[in-house]
């Protein structure tokens, strides 16, 4: 048996749909040589990351292991898999490389950060391949919700592995390459050793549909409208954005196209050459003269988002325009789980102004990017892998796609986050268990989940905060009173009385019976500070908020 | 024309699924005698209410008229319909009128507050009536999710209104009342005023499904589970989980109810008469004994909330019960809106566990307790009253109800809270628009929503807090440096300096330079502090604080 091995390391997008980071490494244990495949974003929620801008898996490993990598891959666009690359590169500087359409959105990344965008290298599709270290590694075009997805086809001495990325099998996408069966058997016929495999729609029974099953109805959709309308999808579905606008421009609309994201992914794919021909558009301005049954508007927010043109337009004007009674708005998106309650604020922010909203009615007006379990097993057949590595999905994903695999006769590995799994022998091995997390990056600061700061927010959220300012004199005794500040607390007790006058007189009584013993000591004095205001606070509100003391001596 | 009026005018529930409350009230204008419908709760959430225990709709308008209140109705025992009542009687002290499975409900929440479960009156179905001032009312019963659900039939000079409540068209419920079309017909056939209609389910195109549709799928996926069997519902659907109990019966299970509001429901069901053959269980300490393929648990928690039995089985031991590798978990029950990131976790959870979960799988194992599009048709068509008025809704729901009403005839209004409706007269007119708004309760105050404590805690969720303390001595000025304590704050800035310490140094120096102008005035103090805080946070982390500066002067 060779000395060296094969292993793959999921640090992120294994036991969540987010942050996909990926490590494969080859050569002598601990010594392997390695390369990354994505480095990914999640997004944060008020209930576990309030105020955290960007989520990214912990990439420390990789980080002590630098001089290893021989470089890092890049499947799509799309933010899960590249959105991090201009905030971690730094740490990795490791040569990056993409196809043109996903290079070009890589570069703007790294510039962004002040990296240096030359360290992104253009890719060719298979058959090309680049070389990186043991791993030969090409560019397989596969069908998804973005243009130019690419797997990966990894050869290594200790065999063939193919990386999925992103996938669905659709013949018909609309913009960028169909599934093409032939050339992945074709890549098949030698013996796969691992297929590292989408698990996002393991759980949808039926098969996938194709993209281009939308079109008559959107177009159908449209023609049918008497007043302005206004459609959502995700900027990223540039065959979607152009489905769009094409009913649009076929029911003799103006097409605009609103959002910054919606905007630059429209231009990427025309320089880039995966677009060629997109209806023309107007401009806002040019869009507010022309006549609403005669306008078409394409506006990022398929998801609520705050900022977005589409919750703008919900709470009134942007650049200019505004929704109106007999106007009509198009969800041509489903909305991803944990999103609803945004979704819906804006679906009764439109209700309010009159304006019928439609959304993707169980499928008539979008279609899912992601492989369903007919295709999965359809692609698990097709290359005929060793082993199937589930990744990308929640952990409940991975465990099912994994009993979907041993179902079709293969051997599954279950491999959240962490799990160093060896691929070269007869039988995949879980050789190590490496820890793994997620860093934040807060403001300009990239801080651990761990850390704490983003505990504490959550608890003064939840608890409220009271601040506790004491003076004390040359003589350790209390200076005046003491001083309470309220944040995020009620200013009256139940019983109507002020809180901080309550509190101010129980924490002077409390002082006022204290030793020395405590007055001297300043943890003495801030841990009883600290347990009277909580106290109080439970009796007379019924709630412990977080509590800061600050005792000012003077000497 | 009659110079007394017929009013309608909801203070909750209608403009979001929760905390219903609607008042109606007939008399000379400004001088109409009231009656209440509901007092339910509505559920808090991180990102608009952390820390905030329950929702109330704003009852002030009702308080100040607190003299012309007659009664308070309660349709049914849903927290969203009762769970108020408790907290807000006190402020209205009207007598409450329910039937009995709600009334026991209504008076334990009576007394959980302090207050006289005396005061909750039992009340007989239609056709025996309640008089309240110059209404009439009777609870008509109608099918829906838990037992003993009604609508009012009201009576008032100005005709008949009938308040569905909560409904769904259903022969066979199960547990409680089928839905008795003629009895309804009876009613209506005299002449209704108004129907004023749950919404919930409007944009649900197919007809509802019965309960007991659910019963063989239910038996047949619980006889064919090999290990433990623990399933989830709603609690208060006491239908379902006598069907999920004799589900276990019939596989030779053991039933055991898990977690306090599963048990209540049960016993209260005993209790009043509606559930005469519940299935045997076993206590929490005998299941513990019972070989697990031979158990079958029913626990709370069907939302992911973190504290129900569900929950903890999730993340490990709960009762000294916890699930296994082989081992299953049903959800019998639908996620609502938002609340779909906790479901997804304790799914995940379980996953980690081994254990297989089955969702309700587009309906097999669910049906809701609203009445679909279809059915609202036809209880449309069998009431056909002059006027709709949708409520139970979001802003989009009632839209979409006016609109059905209106295609099939009938004359529709939509009245979100606050909207006071004359329904007397030929046409509804709207005759004035009150000011509502949400009341929280907060630990043991309620404040309002707009008091700014909410407000407070999200901003220091979202952008954290900085204290800034400075001690002035007699002459006004500093006595040392100023002190900064963070709190949700990296205490790294990007360049990895101590931000408090950056923080500290800078403000010294805006100090020394501060002329007396400042230095004298706490205001300008403060706000001098305040700012270059938040300037010096934006430079160094990218981020501004809130800020909460204490200047103790010594005099």
């Amino acid at each position: 048996m060779s000395s060296e091995r094969l292993i793959y390391l999921p640090l992120g997008g294994a036991g969540e749909i987010g942050m996909n980071c990926y490590v494969y490494g080859y050569g002598a244990p601990n010594a392997e040589r390695l390369i990354v495949v994505d480095l990914g974003v999640t997004f944060p929620d008020m209930d576990t990351t309030p105020g955290v801008d960007l989520i990214f898996a912990d990439i420390s490993w990789l980080e002590a292991r630098r001089d290893r990598i021989e470089a890092i891959f890049i499947t799509h666009a799309h933010e899960d898999h590249v959105g991090a690359i201009g905030h971690l590169w730094g740490r990795l500087r490791a040569p990056v490389h993409a196809r043109a359409f996903t290079a070009h959105h890589a570069r703007r990344k790294m510039e962004e950060q002040g990296q240096d965008p030359a360290k992104v290298e253009t890719a060719s599709a298979w058959p090309e391949t680049v070389q990186a270290g043991p791993f030969t590694v090409g560019f397989l075009p596969v069908s998804h919700s973005i243009p130019e997805s690419s797997a990966l086809v990894i050869d290594t001495p200790a065999g063939r592995v193919i990386h999925t990325g992103d996938f669905k099998i659709d013949m018909a996408p609309g913009v960028g390459e169909p599934f093409d069966r032939d050339l992945w058997a074709s890549v098949a016929q030698s013996g796969v050793k691992a297929l590292v495999c989408d698990s996002t729609n393991v759980f949808s029974p039926h098969e996938g549909r194709s993209e281009s099953t939308l079109g008559p109805e959107i177009t159908r959709f449209v023609a049918e409208q008497t007043g302005m309308v206004v459609a959502t999808t995700f900027a990223s579905n540039v065959a979607r954005v152009k489905t769009l606008a094409e009913a649009g421009q076929a029911a003799g609309r103006s097409v605009c196209l609103l959002g910054r994201a919606m905007r630059r992914m429209i231009e990427a794919s025309v320089e880039t050459g995966v677009l060629s021909d997109f209806p023309s558009t107007v401009t806002p301005e040019e869009a507010r003269d022309i006549p609403r049954e005669s306008l078409m508007l394409l506006v990022t927010g398929s998801q609520g988002e705050r900022r977005a043109a589409s919750a703008q337009l919900a709470r009134g004007k942007y650049l200019g325009l505004s929704m109106d009674e007999g106007d009509t708005f198009l969800f041509s998106s489903k909305t991803i789980p944990g999103n609803e309650r945004g979704v819906i604020a804006i679906m009764n922010q439109f209700s309010e102004q009159g304006v019928d909203v439609q959304d993707d009615d169980d499928g008539r007006y979008h279609v899912s990017g992601h492989a369903n379990r007919p295709d999965l097993e359809a692609m698990h057949q097709l290359v005929k892998p060793q082993i199937v590595v589930p990744m990308h999905g929640e952990h409940r994903h991975l465990r099912e796609h994994v009993k979907l695999a041993e179902s079709l006769g293969r051997t599954g590995v279950l491999a959240p986050n962490g799990t160093c799994v060896a691929l070269g022998g007869n039988a995949p091995e879980v050789v190590e268990f490496v820890e793994t997390g997620r860093t934040y990056l807060d403001g300009r600061v990239q801080i651990g989940a761990l850390d704490g700061v983003v505990r504490d927010r959550i608890r003064m959220a939840l608890n409220g905060h009271a601040m506790v300012t004491l003076v004390m004199d040359e003589d350790d005794s209390p200076l005046g009173d003491p001083w309470v500040d309220l944040k995020g607390l009620p200013e009256r007790t139940a019983d109507g009385a002020a809180l901080s006058e309550v509190l101010e007189a129980d924490l002077a009584q409390l002082l006022a019976r204290a030793g020395d013993k405590t007055l001297t000591d300043d943890d003495k004095l801030d841990e009883a500070l600290r347990r009277r205001t909580r106290q109080v606070c439970d009796t007379e509100i019924g709630r412990k908020p977080e509590v800061t003391v600050v005792v000012s001596r003077l000497s």
